[in-house]
């Protein structure tokens, strides 16, 4: 055994031990008489935990531990849980970096993140990816990231920045900070890929297996799948997976006894623990597969809600016993990783601590990791040195401004019967239904009567210069137009507007700022958030600012163009997610999710 | 991707994926309407499950997957549960071979065992386990190995037939078959190792932390370990580990807090299932980390009571809703070792499946590995055929035989005050205490009134030619010997008797037939059972023909010795293992295990 590696851990748990057996050395800090919540067991009970530099030495009694160096900190009153984990999420979503995350998220308690680059490897690809395994470096939280399974998801149906082959998939599985694939898309596969482009298959198959024998898992998701799609599905991940899109009782029973981890989503537009827990509320059902994930967080839901402690206490107010609940969040989900250092605690362990105020409520106070106290009452006590990206990152933008011309759709006559995207609140479903419009000059026009405003789709990376275009109904805008270069999961430009002008306005905008979400009307810009990382993520702002300018942007739009939708840029973005039933909007064109084809947007063509 | 075994398997499950998917292929076998028994869920409903080559296809409704050539197997009324896993075992108690065990272990509905080669590991260093990595490709069900942690336990206190070292500890863990690391003694290294031999602690924690590198197991035990002691040796093992030495409700209550995967034993002669379950069943703690193993079982006990279903059973019998019985010998045992493919029955997962007709009786009636039915109403339907080991493993008794003046213990005076072992019924830990005996000609001798008879422990590799002595009361014997090359764990010879003529007799016979068990009485060998493996495994008799040998060998100890012990042998075998208290021998002497020192027999010397 020559590996130099082994040798520095194994002698600092030769500290530990030495500490521990011998009278010599002492606990560097000693949380003394919290009430631990114990995940393996299940209980709750008095006891310290002593602390030696990262890791937990001893959870019990304490007092042969204390030297006259040992902090000793006084929790009596205090729950001390294990730090939470958030099993599944994207940081794109919150357009911060993971620094700027981590800043607003630890302080809630979350020690550890499992996150899928998937937006930042459609648009840019490995580099992308690495880029971000790369900023993991510079934050003292627990970050892995899983390689998104399939850039783009839908071949056919629409234009990534890259196309990330099995070669590719091979090298970043051996890239540091890796634990796996992520996402495989079940109901793409399962509907579509299986059918329709099955060349691919074998090299996804053969990169799920590669994963699996390096011990790595592999995500997939399964929305609406059940039978023998479902069961495909399991078997391309190589036989267990998670799915994070599961948004029924029926749909949730129906996972687990398949064998897939469910991972309840509870994030900043999709909420679907509620239904999924009753599979444990109502059936009774062992929850040791139950997992609570937040998928997409933005900024201010962080600073005012909190994060995973937040998730864990809607858990608790749906019936679930308070230790049952914080098991979703740390044993069971450290348990699918494989990740041996977190999720209990327990003697060996890092010493990821929340401590708890009130366990009904999940108020947390103070949170150590790695034996460190880094936040209190809400504040990061420790500094977090901002985060720079590379520019090879970034200038992700590569097309030109686009005309009126390029948004015009021709219908002859003086009304078009028009195919409508329906937007669904707080889901990234959709529904789908035709509405009757004027037409003028051949040119089919939105109708803010009946809440039909067109909406378009516009390839980015310079490999085509689509232009997809479609009318969509749910946003209830009177006028103007918005628009932003984060639309899932390709991540082209998305534009929905009451009049053309203002959306080519806006369009070209987020060209020329290199990536980011604007608004326009009556020809102006009225703001943006300039996004230089990939067009989805600022490394320029805070957090709070990042939360600031969006809370800015939405007010706008609620204010100045009239939508009735909270978030609205977000509900904006997964418009364009070709994975997801029923009808959304890319690049090529209005797709048809479950026959996996381009409708024309006027019915009949 | 270039690896050809990735896209070889990437084609089996394409071929899964293909018959799901579309309707040209079928299921090759479905066992329809069974009650399967969801140890995810802990659930029980009525559904077929499909099979395809090795791996299941669908557990729901198989209707569409039925071809003309599917074997349609009606299973309706019965209860169709993943095959059992036994996660601690060693081969070596049964005598047996892999394939011998297999033939017996099979038809009771026991798929995948975790051995720790602990035995051979002691007698033969790495060569004899490879010997046994290789004998696994001999078998239909799943056999993983753990490498053994220290070989000798106890270096200062006994002899090894070889020192492993970290070096081929790193060569092991890279051999076929290998999951990590077993038992590591807790007790002995809290003890003692950590403080009388420190020097190779930060070799042994390289070596963990090697395993924990590559995703593998550590295995530890951890007898009447608390507090700090417990805490140092979970971090011995890399932070979390298991412990199958666990012995009362507290401290099974004690090693689940801390973090311990908790191994209830239930073999052959230690039974301590009863007691560990009390953590469920008295205190209600979550038992996804209790999990059922067997550490040592005999051939007798496997054909006329069965294996884990027996075991399983016993569970049930404690209170234990038989769901959650199950899952203790399934998905919390492959959860622990992170074994993908079995213990659940869900799509992908490989079709290991215990067909059960009487779920409190856990009466098995078929059994199926890999999707083909292998066991039917306990008998093998399989070919399998006998194993024969190379002749690297055998004569491994490198000694010349002894004399009566090699056993005498001298003592001066009329009567001498002795130091006698007093073994304790179906455990493996002894108890301490003084007698009284005469001393002849300077020669103290056993006294068959007051069961005081002398034990001797033989080195048998030509290492040093050590030969320990001392007296032992529990075996009630009234005349003869018997002897044996199987001597927990560092197997010299072990002999106990009434008089010197026959224990000599005995140790000879062993060391003449190259290792295995005899029993002598008035000058004569009255019967023998040969091992060539390693002094420990017979490759030239089958299980029933194992279990009749030691039958015989029983009786005649019972009928002719007169002794009081059932199972003598394996009770002999125990009362060398120096890493269980408080008293035993070893080629070294009488060892003193709370103070890990060698004592003399006679008191006062």
């Amino acid at each position: 055994m020559n590996n130099p590696l082994y040798y520095k851990r194994a002698m600092e748990y030769r500290n530990l031990i030495d500490t521990l057996m011998g009278d010599k050395y002492f606990a560097d800090t000693i949380l003394y008489g919290g009430e631990v919540v114990n995940v393996i067991t299940r209980e709750i009970y008095t006891a310290d935990i002593a602390i030696k530099g990262k890791y937990i030495l001893l959870v019990g009694d304490s007092k042969d531990l204390t030297g006259s160096d040992t902090l000793v900190i006084d929790v009596r009153g205090k729950y001390l849980s294990p730090g939470f984990i958030d099993s599944h999420m994207h940081f794109e979503s919150s357009m911060l970096t993971i620094t700027e995350f981590s800043r607003l998220s630890i302080p809630s308690g979350t020690t550890t993140l499992i996150a899928d680059p998937h937006e930042i490897g459609n648009a840019l690809g490995p580099i992308g990816i690495k880029a971000m395994a790369d900023e993991i470096g510079n934050v003292p939280n627990h970050i892995k990231l899983v390689v998104p399974a399939l850039t783009p998801d839908c071949p056919d149906l629409e234009t990534a920045g890259v196309d990330v082959t099995s070669d590719d998939m091979e090298e970043l599985l051996n890239y540091k900070n890796i634990v796996g694939i992520g996402e495989l898309q079940g109901y793409s596969n399962a509907k579509h890929v299986y059918k329709n482009t099955p060349e691919i298959i074998t090299d996804l198959l053969a990169s799920t297996i590669y994963a699996r024998s390096k011990g790595m898992v592999v995500d997939g998701n399964a929305p609406e799948l059940y039978g023998k799609e479902l069961a495909s599905h399991i078997i391309a991940t190589g036989g267990s997976c998670s799915c994070h899109e599961t948004t029924s009782k029926k749909e949730a029973m129906e996972k687990l006894r398949q064998g897939v981890y469910l991972f309840m989503r509870e994030g900043s537009t999709q909420r679907n623990m509620a239904e999924c827990i009753r599979a444990v509320t109502e059936e009774g059902f062992d929850s040791r597969r139950c997992i609570l994930a937040t998928d997409d967080m933005v900024a201010a839901d962080l600073e005012k809600l909190g994060h995973m402690n937040e998730i864990i206490r809607r858990t608790i107010r749906e019936g679930v016993d308070p230790i049952e609940a914080i098991q979703m969040a740390t044993i069971n989900s450290a348990s699918y990783f494989g990740l041996e250092d977190v999720g209990v605690l327990a003697p060996g362990k890092l010493a990821d601590i929340a401590v708890i105020s009130d366990l009904n409520e999940m108020k947390v106070e103070g949170v150590f990791i790695e034996g460190k106290l880094v936040a209190l009452h809400g504040e990061l006590l420790i500094d977090l040195p901002k985060y720079t990206y590379p520019a090879e990152v970034k200038n992700s933008v590569k097309r030109g401004p686009i005309s009126e011309k390029d948004l015009e759709i021709s219908a002859a006559g003086n009304t078009a019967k028009v195919r409508c995207i329906k937007l669904i609140p707080d889901q990234n479903l959709s529904r789908c239904l035709e509405e009757e419009v004027r037409v003028s000059n051949k040119v089919v026009l939105p109708d803010v009567n009946k809440d039909v405003l067109e909406i378009a789709c516009i390839e980015r990376y310079g490999r085509n210069g689509n232009i997809g275009k479609a009318f969509v109904k749910g946003f209830g805008m009177r006028e103007g137009a918005f628009a932003e270069s984060v639309a899932h999961d390709t991540h082209n430009i998305i534009v929905v507007g009451t009049n053309l002008r203002d959306m080519v306005l806006a369009v070209n905008r987020v060209i020329e700022i290199g990536g980011g979400l604007t608004i326009a009307n009556k020809g102006k810009i009225l703001s943006e958030l300039r996004l230089p990382v990939g067009g989805l993520i600022t490394d320029e702002l805070s957090g709070h600012e990042v939360s600031e300018k969006i809370a800015e942007l939405e007010a706008i739009a609620t204010r100045e163009l009239g939508t009735s939708v909270h978030a609205p840029f977000m509900h904006l973005s997964f418009l364009a997610l070709s994975t997801s039933p029923v009808w959304k909007i890319t690049d090529k064109g209005l797709v048809d999710v479950n026959n996996f084809k381009i409708l024309p947007p006027i019915v009949g063509e």
